[in-house]
């Protein structure tokens, strides 16, 4: 399909694939609302949720703007069918435990820092412009997750039991963060994006450093094999998650009462 | 009871009370976490969520301070029977559907900023000082719901329809708003705390400005009747909303693992 696609089409897709990794990743995130185990993490896993649905508002601003047929915000968040989202698998799996909630935020802001640093100089100012918001939002969530995972890891023989199980479970969905095709090999090209693959190393870096203070073994992270969520192949999980995050916009269309 | 309550009694009742309906309130609001109708309002209503869990938090530290037997934030708001729970009962019904929830939120906001404002001369300085951080935040709070009040009940006619059976579901829970007791009537003798009835008129006026322009009848709004939050006789919503408030707290307590 991406044999056909226009330079525009490629920049719309490349940005719809940003937003929808973060709408439903703050989706995930917000079902912890009010079920934290404590209050302090009450406020701290909502705020960044609400960090990455702000991220996800900006994207989709830009693609609707991008595509130019008046798709707005809600109706590209809201109003597609599963086969249209575009988001990475490691996202949209359930939240499982807090140990598998923390480590799933960790691998993936991890590799959210670098992109963003990696598309502060993108010749798309509104990329450049989301970046420079985004960079310092995802410090924090790598610097709250990472100490989850430390604490957790190394912690008691429960806790790290979770957390080796939390592991095992996302491991084979983290090969996908790095895939490319002919869109990144496009926006990469252009100036405009990142080839998500020229970032593995430095993450592979950054995680083996906290993993070790964690007592966990990243060595096969980068050995994934599922993958499918960038052409709009989801897991079981994706169509429970949008039944739920489309609920209300398709109960309330465009809130017209 | 409150007959033989000490001084200190009488002080940790009466944040214990604010507390509860911060906690009460931040819970039922963060149950539209990524359920409101539209992106803009899934980051508002969280938002307001967290401004109420953080005044919470404040006051549930404060009341574990004045007690003085080692129940921090935690215990306090996760691990009391429902009798022990001291908040109004107007804000533990269910959120009902997004008129409801915006109106109940216009009408707890617009007595708390009523209520923020008068305790910013209390001369219990932390109480002072929380109230001139929940002032601020209030103002928001109220600005927000009273614009989605005005919007929706001069809106369609469904939706002023929803508006209206809104009103007469929460009208006969707001009289509880004012009620005075010995606790009540030992803080304003003190000067550190309000006389919740000194508040009605004011709040009265404020709530007809609003429900004028958005064409809804606030008349009967003083004539409630339910009452029984203050001294821990809940509503049947309590129960559950406490076993979901709760549950993560009784799973994984104080997170050992």
């Amino acid at each position: 399909m991406t044999g056909t696609m226009t330079d525009k089409e490629m920049l719309f897709e490349y940005v719809l694939r940003l937003a929808d990794d973060h709408l439903v990743l703050a989706h995930r995130l917000s079902e912890w609302c009010g079920h934290a185990p404590m209050l302090e993490e009450d406020l701290a896993l909502p705020n960044i949720a609400l960090d990455l649905l702000g991220q996800a508002r900006a994207l989709y601003t830009y693609a609707g703007e991008i595509e130019g047929e008046g798709r707005g915000e809600d109706q590209l968040a809201y109003l597609r069918p599963e086969h249209e989202y575009r988001n990475l698998l490691l996202l949209e799996l359930d939240n499982g435990d807090f140990a598998r909630t923390m480590l799933r935020l960790y691998l993936f802001a991890a590799f959210m820092e670098l992109f963003w640093e990696a598309m502060l100089s993108s010749k798309d100012e509104m990329l450049a412009a989301i970046a420079a918001k985004a960079i310092k939002e995802t410090r924090y969530h790598v610097r709250h997750s990472a100490e989850w995972v430390i604490r957790l890891g190394d912690g008691t023989a429960e806790s790290a039991r979770r957390m080796n199980e939390a592991l095992e479970d996302l491991q084979p969905y983290c090969s996908e963060l790095f895939e490319t095709d002919s869109v990144t090999a496009f926006v990469a090209k252009q100036g405009i994006g990142v080839d998500p693959a020229t970032l593995e190393a430095a993450w592979q870096a950054d995680i083996a450093k906290i993993f070790r203070e964690a007592r966990l073994n990243g060595d096969t992270l980068a050995d994934g094999y599922q993958t499918g969520g960038r052409s709009g192949q989801h897991t079981e999980a994706m169509g429970y998650l949008l039944a739920d995050l489309q609920y209300m916009q398709r109960a309330y269309p465009g809130m017209e009462w």
